[in-house]
């Protein structure tokens, strides 16, 4: 009994429209970019999320989808600097960019200077408005106490989100930071599984443990395994 | 006497002068980049090369040194789009850079879409115009007809330097690199190696194969190894 309800919840079509589909590597060609895009309206996916450079042609190319056109800003490392990321993110919503994931500065946020870590994300939230703005606040380089500062001040500032990784750095998402963010930040704000989830089992994890968003370059891979149905017109 | 010759040349002080002392890690600390810039003082390094959130604070803490603060750019991924890498790198030099090291657009490159490519090179070096502009051309992701592409196109668009490579991704100077990079540019252009340069005998290989600049995390390890005199002052 709680093996088919679980299997009820559990369908595909549910975990496809939480997928971030994801090409973020600096040697992405606009080919292999048209073609995420594609599959993310084939499968249903939440967004196509790229790198600034192409945000212009993903929006043009999702024109007219439910997809929405997702970039990454100070990414992967969140130390460009608060005036830089606002002009970055400016730059690709003006490109037709729907979702912001922004990296916070990591090192303010170690060396305690909140002053600075605050106001780097309140640069990127308003010049953002009337977007979704994910705030990325790369787990794997921070303590628990570290974390729970980052998600509370990303809620207090009015982020949409709080993303675990970039995938870039020396870990991706776990479960129990997944469970961590999302008691901190409640149920008003979302919660993004990114880096290592390249299976249904573990995307479902990541969700069960409070996830509402996946960033997956493996989207393909987590639907197609999730269970009942396959893609639809793909 | 070979031995003795190469020994002569060999000198820790002419290698010091060559090496960008840098750290790009993302939870870097204002306490370690304020480390950095006294070592890079104590020993006579060209620079003291740092992510532009540092950029204002590496510079004042340089003031008066004959160390110059280098910034990077569209770092580590080269993906940010080029009026994105060109307003940044703006915000460094109002911040006090003096050299900017930028990455170039990989996927354009790697994709043979050379007028995205050359346009993203063209508008950071106007927005650099006097200061040293280096171009970091991802050697690791590139095959040699694109290296020589991006060493050729960066020289002809006005580029001080060419440099191997980001520390980020898959591989870091060789030798054969800096060779070719080397051949392409001509005596005119500047030659950087970075990524995984650790030891005094890596270095020398690396200028004795053309290099003009060594950028390093273990610039001290470098040149303590590199023979006669320690560093002065410290």
């Amino acid at each position: 009994m709680e093996d088919l309800e679980q299997n009820s919840v559990r369908n595909s079509q549910t975990l496809a429209g939480m997928i971030d589909h994801t090409i973020l590597k600096p040697e992405a060609t606009r080919a292999e970019v048209a073609r995420l895009c594609d599959e993310a309206i084939a499968y249903g996916f939440a967004s196509v999320c790229v790198n600034a450079v192409h945000a212009d042609f993903v929006a043009r190319h999702l024109k007219g989808s439910k997809v929405k056109t997702c970039v990454v800003v100070g990414f992967p490392l969140g130390a460009s600097g608060a005036a830089a990321k606002a002009d970055e993110a400016s730059r690709a919503i003006a490109a037709g960019a729907d979702e912001i994931d922004m990296v916070i500065d990591i090192g303010a946020l170690r060396e305690g200077d909140l002053d600075r870590f605050r106001a780097d994300i309140a640069a990127v939230r308003r010049a953002t408005t009337g977007k979704l703005l994910k705030v990325i606040i790369e787990t794997c380089l921070l303590d628990d106490a570290q974390k729970e500062t980052a998600c509370r001040t990303a809620k207090e500032l009015g982020a949409d989100f709080v993303k675990t990784s970039t995938g870039f750095s020396s870990g991706g998402a776990t479960v129990e930071d997944i469970a961590l963010m999302r008691r901190v930040v409640g149920p008003e704000v979302g919660v993004k599984a990114s880096g290592g989830v390249r299976t249904a089992e573990n995307a479902w994890a990541m969700v069960e443990a409070g996830a509402t968003r996946i960033g997956a370059s493996a989207g393909i891979a987590i639907v197609g395994g999730a269970g009942k149905g396959g893609p639809v017109g793909y």
